[in-house]
């Protein structure tokens, strides 16, 4: 696990994703049109079956919000880390 | 808008899905996989822009929520009720 520091750090150089309530990774990613925001969500679904690790998805209209943490450390991980980089990687291919 | 009996009567009949907060029409499908969840929703957004109405849609690991209000007049209208039979074939279809 990061120190409550390092994962400060971690977060402030991950664009876009803000730390909640200590334990949780979100993003909000927007989109102009509803039908981008599901291909989106299929880029992340093969994401998180790669790393077989699954965010919470919302879609909200033309809002996609993902949350990842990792539950058996009750906390944020390297594994989220490197995971919401992969995520906005799939972002700036979909958008 | 339906008066507060003929909206419980129509949820009634509509399996899985329960009224929240007497404004939100809720239901929980649950998958063996995760990608089965993933491909659902694909059927629910086709069937939202064919509506041109768009539920919130939760994915939790094999689970998908959605929740479908109209927002113009603040409660569940008979498009929710007609768009969640719908919803419901395509759960039968994919599941």
């Amino acid at each position: 696990m990061f120190t409550e520091q390092e994962l400060l750090e971690q977060v402030a150089k991950l664009d876009g994703w803000k730390l909640k309530d200590g334990r949780l990774l979100v993003r909000k990613y927007s989109f102009n049109e509803f039908m981008k925001g599901i291909a989106f969500v299929g880029e992340v679904a093969a994401i998180s079956e790669a790393f077989d690790h699954h965010p919470r998805i919302t879609i909200d209209y033309k809002t996609v919000t993902l949350e990842l943490t990792t539950k058996e450390e009750e906390g944020v991980t390297s594994l989220d880390i490197r995971q919401a980089y992969g995520l906005n990687e799939a972002y700036e291919r979909t958008r």
